[in-house]
């Protein structure tokens, strides 16, 4: 995997100021070594990806297979997401509202794509107490059915267009391979559903979605760079009309496809008969969308940004944005330490900024590690001769290398500005990262050669004739799947050919290895 | 049913400043006479809280039995609700967390009440497409169970504890008779569930949740006045030890509980094994709590301040605090209107006022009519004579003949202040109310004369023995149960008598017929 950080080497060069500090750093290097130890193959990546995840106490096995527990340091993060997402979802129009769980089973069948999408994977409730129920009901997978049954009966008149609503939920799709958050059997989302007069106005509520929510939100919040762009026919929704995704790069060259927003066109309106009185007075079948994300950002963000000691939680949703650690050997030493920690996280608090000091009884190395594991923005530490030169210890998480000393009254200006120069760092990074491991493939030899080797992996970029013939072959023969087809692409050269089969050419393509 | 609002009297008093205003109050009139028809005879209580609830938009039926959909506007009070519980659920010192959706259905079986009281009415999940799952899942009707099992696993020295964790989340319970909000097979909720190191703590715990975070936000946020208190043992939750209650009156005199908190004592720690080594090294057995709030509180809201003209809703959670009608008759004074609408939006939205404009193509009576029955705190009438005078009208839904005349420049100011006002009377009245409906029966026959008189329906105070059987025999013979044991209450006085079997008394208890 990627070391963006370059941590383990700053430790290492890090003078320490005192016995706890030296403490501190040989605890840091200790962990440095079992962790670069266990990632320095590419193959370990996937534990690695585990380890963190329980490790950092973001989620927990839970008794029911591929179900997780979010823990409250996951669930924080997923909090400052939420409110990421939900103001961007209603600055642009839209309102929440809430479905049912269960879907009667038959809704499923009225739409014939997407229950062949999703019968297979679906829970379904047969029993209540000890009474059969005469139909099964479907464990929501997602809800275009019952919302399309609800909207055929508040839709009459083209007055009541458009609608834009959107829920937070809980969804339940089976899957056979489970990874917490990147794949689990239950997860937590939201799901917009929108109805629209005409076919355009459909296409530009998929489209604005698609950038100043999804966009916006994954790329300023989460500080990773995406490419919006649309699914090829095989990689769409089980009953859409157009999928599109936006693609972000994770640490080890993959591809995961962050959230989706699907133009449905008249395939759901139809099936459940939502239908409105023009003006004109004639009775028309209305044009819907869907979209969503997922908690699987979390894992997103996990593997975009994380590096050998851990998480690097981007502090714009940062549950913790700084921690003080406070340094004291003697008793005496803690009061005045104390005090100083009190000032400083009094005044950072009022400056908004979401901050915790570590009191625990343990050595301030082995809170170092803790915290670094758990991704906190910036570290300060703070010891009893601090509290004499009125001056405390920033450690962003960033560049361990880059401490620096700041005196107390400037802590509550200086933090702020440091959190926004980490927010950037990390996006600058991830896109230096992708852009580092974006290729494009003049024929399939080169295609076939990058795919092959796993410590270049990343994204190919290349033409492709839009045959999904073409596409299946590519994904046997390499793995690699079309991930989107860039909305921002190069002009069509004249003769260009698909890289696979050498037929004229169509679509600028990524292809790559996703989760 | 109680007209608290005097609003049908107002109406016809109210000067009439324009013909568009003749014409909305005779609208609202005839709104007036339809409604009070309505809910004329106490028997039509439900009837009109049905009405209240799909006219004004709260909620709609859905195609699954017992299951509502919670439309835009009543999920955007439920997001207000969430917020007030929500920050004093995180004051206290909880985190939130989220645990699966199902549950092994063994795991149900571990607690021999808890399973009693809840294997009845259970959705089971048994099959997954088509393969039958070797063991059934139960879709959670309370996480007490699988939480109990992760707590088993998380929990090992006293230094972990206390536990103080909080999940929001949807649950499932199959009940006979639904009514939306108050009795739905699915609702949401939060349910808390904290472990502890002594019974001490785990008491203290579920008292700290019944007021501070229950009874605090119904009654600030809510303005509804509540009785905390315990419930006796026939009503406690299924597995406690001791279930605390705040209960409040609707708008016909019935009861609602409106929250509990549990103290679980160590039964659910003793069916799955949730132990710590204690500070002397030995191994104990902890202490648990669990504390839940639901959409129930939205069918309280409606019924302890609703009136004839619909909803109202307390400013502090109400989605729309201020509507603003504009009034116009020619396209120029549309214009006019239309300029001074903008101005006051905007110095109202600064002054973080929730507002809204009403343009649509109405008659401006017509929007009267349905910002009350949506109970809107606040109507502002701009009309192109307040253009020229630089003044708006106020009316406050609690008092439609108390309108004010207002400078556009005092608007920012006045709408907070009198947002503040009507939270206040809305919180009076609903307390006066309840008052006047709380008796106290010296005697059983007094007692059942109260409870047989509809027109006096409320709550009634008295002296129990105590004995279960006793407490059943008056629910059969008068359908009042305990709602609980006030934890203010007079001092047992020397002889007092059970209300019903004259043995010597040791509780004093409200009794009352409730939702």
């Amino acid at each position: 995997m990627a070391d963006k950080s370059g941590a383990a080497q700053g430790a290492k060069n890090a003078k320490s100021a005192s016995k706890a500090d030296k403490a501190g750093a040989q605890d840091t290097q200790a962990r440095d070594d079992k962790f670069v130890q266990d990632v320095a193959d590419m193959d370990d990546y996937a534990r690695w990806y585990q380890d963190v995840v329980y490790k950092a106490d973001m989620a927990d096995l839970s008794p029911v297979r591929g179900c997780m527990v979010i823990r409250p340091y996951g669930y924080a993060l997923w909090e400052n997401m939420v409110r990421g997402m939900d103001d961007r979802i209603k600055a642009t129009g839209h309102e929440n509202l809430y479905f049912p769980l269960f879907i009667p089973y038959s809704f499923l069948m009225k739409e014939a794509e997407h229950v062949e999408g999703f019968a297979p994977e679906v829970a379904l409730v047969t029993r209540v107490g000890s009474e059969e129920l005469e139909e099964p009901l479907v464990v929501r997978p997602t809800s275009e059915t019952v919302i399309g049954y609800m909207y055929a009966q508040w839709v009459h008149s083209y007055r009541d267009l458009p609608l834009l609503y959107n829920q937070w939920c809980n969804v339940v799709r089976w899957e056979k391979r489970t990874r917490p958050f990147l794949r689990t059997s239950e997860f937590l989302w939201q799901e917009g559903h929108t109805v629209h007069r005409t076919e355009e106005e459909a296409e530009a509520e998929t489209l604005l979605i698609l950038n100043d929510v999804y966009q916006d939100f994954v790329e300023k919040e989460l500080a990773i760079p995406v490419i919006p762009g649309r699914k090829s026919e095989s990689e769409k929704f089980a009953g859409a009309l157009r999928t599109y995704s936006i693609e972000a790069m994770m640490g080890d060259g993959k591809a995961l496809q962050a959230a989706t927003s699907h133009n449905l066109g008249q395939n759901f309106a139809r099936s459940f008969g939502i239908e409105f009185q023009d003006a004109d007075g004639q009775v028309k079948t209305a044009w819907t969308t869907s979209w969503g994300a997922s908690t699987r950002l979390i894992g997103a963000l996990i593997m975009a940004h994380g590096d050998a000691n851990g998480l690097r939680m981007p502090p714009h949703v940062a549950p913790t944005q700084a921690i003080i650690v406070p340094i004291w050997r003697k008793d005496e030493e803690r009061e005045t330490v104390a005090a100083l920690v009190a000032e400083v996280e009094t005044a950072l608090r009022k400056a908004g900024v979401r901050v915790k000091a570590d009191w625990r009884e343990e050595r301030p190395g082995w809170k170092y590690n803790e915290w670094e594991l758990r991704g906190v923005p910036v570290r300060i530490e703070i010891g009893p001769r601090d509290a004499a030169t009125g001056q405390v210890t920033l450690v962003p998480r960033t560049d361990r290398s880059a401490k620096e000393a700041v005196a107390t009254s400037a802590v509550a200006e200086r933090i702020p500005a440091l959190l926004e120069e980490i927010q950037q760092t990390l996006y600058a990074q991830a896109l230096a990262f992708r852009q580092s491991r974006t290729y494009q493939a003049a024929d399939y030899a080169a295609f076939k050669e990058l795919m092959a080797d796993k410590s270049k992996q990343g994204f190919v970029e290349a033409w492709w004739c839009g045959d999904a013939v073409c596409e299946a072959q590519i994904k046997a023969e390499t793995q690699a799947t079309i991930r989107n087809l860039p909305i921002e692409h190069p002009a069509l050269p004249a003769g260009a050919v698909c890289v696979h089969c050498g037929k004229p050419a169509a679509e600028w393509a990524i292809f790559a290895k996703a989760y």
